[in-house]
């Protein structure tokens, strides 16, 4: 890496976790504590898991940047107006974060569950890279939080896991989830009928597992075939164990 | 799940992350505050990195219970001794817990990383299971941590990630490989040939990196194509980032 301007912030991108408060770390708290300036992701009109973890921390005079998504479900992300509008987005983001590490502002990201995991704060790492110094602190993901809760060993010995989103195309789903030993479904969304027919394919149905909220107050675990088709909630995904083996 | 005897005590089972003690969770360090007792596993003759990480967060009078691994790499993992005696050892542990937890004292049982994420704690969580209340706290995993320190996103938008151990037998592991975005394998042991040759047929060496010992004071991390053949230490991983793509 190229030598970094001695006198620029630091971006903090901090993993929170799943959303149970106390699934954060001491390293994120710390940072938190000590953070002059914080920012997040959010939809509009609502503040997101992050900053209701985070706000105990927070030092009173902390300075809150709001990153307010353009849109969420109101142009389908097949759209070519999708991708542009939140690359723009990304681009305005990274601009402000920019601004304040120039002026040697400390800046922490907060992140649900962990940030290189299919979080936002990765498109902006992307971009800030090699022009500041930053630092990522990893968080319990949503599928470590949602495993835990099923009281569900995940895998054993010599298991397989493999993580991929629901927005796959089903053919695709089903090839990768065939022959795996366990799996999580991220992104169920809209999804189920497709994911519940590429587990079938895959025979993994019987050990299914839909977890809405996992960690949260309103958490929701039950076996895949006792739900419905409606649409899931943001903070769901589908749970398969691995084969249970007692050595 | 049947009714459990109200008098009896409660297993933790916490996980305390990659190896940076910072990289504990809130929850996890009030419950090592309140133990009475501990547990973990351990090498013989050695602490463990899980017991280090708790120690300053215990308090003083906790009683310790070590359980010491029957053998690590004397037997090879194939032989049936192997499997007899390990299984013999975790039957001894979960009766040392039960014992404890039916006389109504809570035990911590401390493992590294996440204890549903090819964890050993599972086989003494198997065993106990529906007899005993149990809490699992999730922690960041080893390949969490050490993402986070390659400073490289791992998954984004509608990638694909497999997760599978350095043991599995090559061709399988190459078949998993293929066609997959990013890849974490554990257990890299003396495997790194096997490894090595299933990441060159699957067409992803040239983003392989190999870490060792991630988020801790020794950590190393290079290109595999950087590494010998000589095998590795506990605490090391292969990971492929996903392909890189600013949204």
């Amino acid at each position: 890496m190229t030598a970094l301007p001695a006198a620029s912030g630091t971006l903090y991108t901090l993993g929170l976790g799943p959303g149970d408060p106390e699934l954060l770390t001491l390293k994120a708290a710390r940072i938190l504590r000590g953070a002059p300036v914080f920012a997040h992701f959010a939809k509009r009109g609502r503040d997101g898991h992050a900053r209701t973890i985070a706000a105990p921390h927070l030092p009173p005079a902390a300075e809150e940047l709001r990153f307010e998504y353009p849109y969420t479900t109101e142009i389908p992300v097949g759209d070519p107006r999708y991708a542009a509008g939140i690359a723009g987005f990304y681009e305005d983001c990274a601009g402000i974060l920019a601004h304040r590490l120039r002026a040697g502002q400390d800046v922490a990201l907060l992140c649900e569950g962990d940030p290189f995991f299919y979080g936002s704060s990765m498109y902006l790492f992307d971009r800030l890279r090699g022009e500041f110094r930053q630092e990522v602190v990893p968080g319990i993901t949503a599928m470590g939080g949602c495993w835990a809760r099923t009281q569900t060993p995940v895998v054993h010995g010599d298991d397989i896991l493999t993580v991929l989103p629901g927005t796959l195309d089903g053919a695709r789903m089903a090839e990768r989830l065939r022959g795996t030993d366990a799996a999580v479904i991220m992104k169920v969304g809209r999804n189920l009928p497709k994911i519940r027919a590429a587990l079938e394919e895959a025979d993994l149905t019987a050990r299914a597992l839909y977890v809405e909220r996992g960690t949260m107050a309103a958490e929701r675990i039950i076996p895949l075939a006792e739900r419905d088709d409606a649409p899931a909630p943001y903070f769901s995904l589908v749970l398969v164990p691995g084969r249970q083996r007692v050595r």
